[in-house]
């Protein structure tokens, strides 16, 4: 797999954003989070005027093989069809990326379909859905290594264009089942507490995805490889995003994270370069069962608990302007050395 | 006091309403909060296409007489340098109002001192200061109803300019020593759990704001009546600020509550006028000690928890994008059966 020189941004100039911050013209550290996530911003820019510049929103489409076990409510041609409806607008993701300035980039990462050209959708296809991890891997140690390179290269693309901060997003039927699997994988929280109802399933259906994936497990043939793990029970768009995540840490980029499958994306880029925590914010804790989980067990404190669980980065791009304030705070606000104001604390 | 006419909304519609939010392309229910306050708003406004209109945040300014004893970190003083800056710009809720385009009304209320005329600030004041609640009621009933009508009539100005949804927000070294008062009155709660640090009292400064508070509870010589106690423990702001939220449900507008002082008065609302919860989103569960409680203890679920304690209206404007998110939601998504995807619940 492709190597990214991913490093922590240098601390030497904390003190003067805590300086800076400090002495805002309010009660110190009243402004919470806003206030962690201005020093955040500010190491990774090594400035103490951070700036945002031209989000992206790029979401990752991909089929999954696992889904012919009944483990989603939602049928595989859902994926092609909502990928053409965000192509369009008018899904959720359009309204919120129109909302809050993001640029939506759409890629096909491997959907069991044939995406026409020219509707504006990138061909980043590995091949036609996974395969169906019950049997045998989901994708060869190769084909995850060409997918974290092609997510690479997409976010490569928006930070030409200008782009500091960006957010993934996914479309998959069947892909929180993966998400499941590389959560148990990378936390070592029981399967049985990975699994929730994805798009919607019932009790029943949940304990059906629950026997699926267990038997999946057991039937594990690879080695003790990280990689070949996340490989053998990952989705074309999981590994795309991984890519770039990994890229946009490199170039000094803001990471948001979106939900579930986004978190379990994440964890994974922390086992592979720990250091890439300090590029992320993750902006949503979700209803699917074992989100919390997975975010308590890899430290993760999201922005913003709104009972989303549609996916297509929604979760990210709705915490995009919790993270625009926190910039604002530090541009904006007066210092008490600048204004007649008693220092009070 | 003025009486007002807040009733619920006609629910007729509510049926058409989670028609049109169940059959956007989405799983049912997958975009949680926003889902419920589309609902509410839709409601309010009685429309399938609910609008928002010219925000405003209307910041009361006042100052307590309970704070010469020594119950807040920050002096006195500090209500009019901070009002002074509001209307410069430059303080925290200067950057928030620009960023989610708020208007933001500057009113004193009661502030110690003389605020210059042509410096931007609305006069409403009643007179420099409540008094000291341990020694005598802060303002008299005669006051309070005074208070309630001339926040209404701020909330008719901006009303007459369009407005249709308003946040309001609070200045006033000491008022959570008065917002404490308010919500052990109004919930029951014990003295000693609704007492908090404020804008940064150390461990033995709660502990005195602790022993302040409960020989001004003891020493209470008015009758049983809700109005006399609020009045008497309150804050000519706080007061305004029921007022206000009072007119806005009359005209059917969406009142966003802020943090712990701005809960204690909607708690003081909700007690009068049981209607004007269909009004009231709730923005910001802050770190103020006994905010969560409160909020509990009325049925409110704030949509953030960012750990602000700035007051201002903060942590309701900070809100503002996702109720916004709800309205482009039900506006701007498609409905299944507007294109070709498969409804899958």
């Amino acid at each position: 797999m492709k190597s990214f020189a991913i490093i922590a941004p240098d601390r030497a100039m904390r003190p003067a954003i805590m300086e800076r911050i400090d002495n805002l013209t309010k009660p110190k550290g009243s402004l919470g989070r806003l206030e962690e996530l201005a020093l955040q911003l500010a190491l990774v820019q090594q400035t103490l005027t951070p700036r945002l510049s031209k989000p992206a929103n790029i979401l990752f489409a991909a089929d999954h093989g696992v889904i012919e076990e009944g483990v989603s409510v939602s049928p595989k041609e859902v994926t092609w069809q909502q990928l053409g409806h965000f192509a369009k607008g008018g899904a959720g993701i359009n309204f919120l990326c129109e909302q809050h300035g993001f640029r939506l980039v759409l890629v096909d990462a491997g959907v069991d379909y044939d995406i026409p050209a020219g509707a504006g959708i990138i061909d980043m296809k590995v091949r036609r859905s996974t395969s169906n991890f019950l049997h045998g891997p989901a994708m060869t140690v190769g084909e995850f290594g060409l997918c974290v390179e092609r997510g690479a290269e997409v976010v490569d693309m928006v930070h030409a264009d200008g782009c500091n901060i960006v957010s993934f997003g996914e479309m998959g039927s069947g892909n929180t089942s993966a998400s499941s699997m590389w959560m148990h994988i990378l936390t070592g929280i029981p399967l049985k507490d990975c699994i929730g109802a994805g798009a919607g399933l019932d009790t029943p259906g949940v304990a059906h995805k629950y026997d699926v994936l267990s038997r999946s497990l057991a039937g594990y043939k690879g080695s003790d490889s990280l990689v070949e793990r996340l490989a053998w029970f990952g989705g074309f768009e999981m590994a795309m995003a991984l890519g770039g995540m990994f890229r946009a840490a490199e170039l000094g980029m803001i990471v948001i994270v979106d939900g579930f499958i986004m978190t379990s994306v994440m964890a994974a880029a922390f086992a592979l370069y720990p250091e890439i925590r300090h590029y992320a914010v993750f902006g949503h804790c979700g209803d699917e069962s074992g989100h919390r989980l997975m975010l308590d067990a890899i430290g993760a404190r999201p922005l913003l608990s709104l009972g989303l669980r549609l996916g297509e980065g929604s979760g990210a791009v709705c915490a995009y302007p919790i993270i625009q304030s926190a910039v604002d705070m530090i541009n904006k606000m007066d210092t008490f050395a600048a204004v007649d104001v008693t220092k009070y604390f």
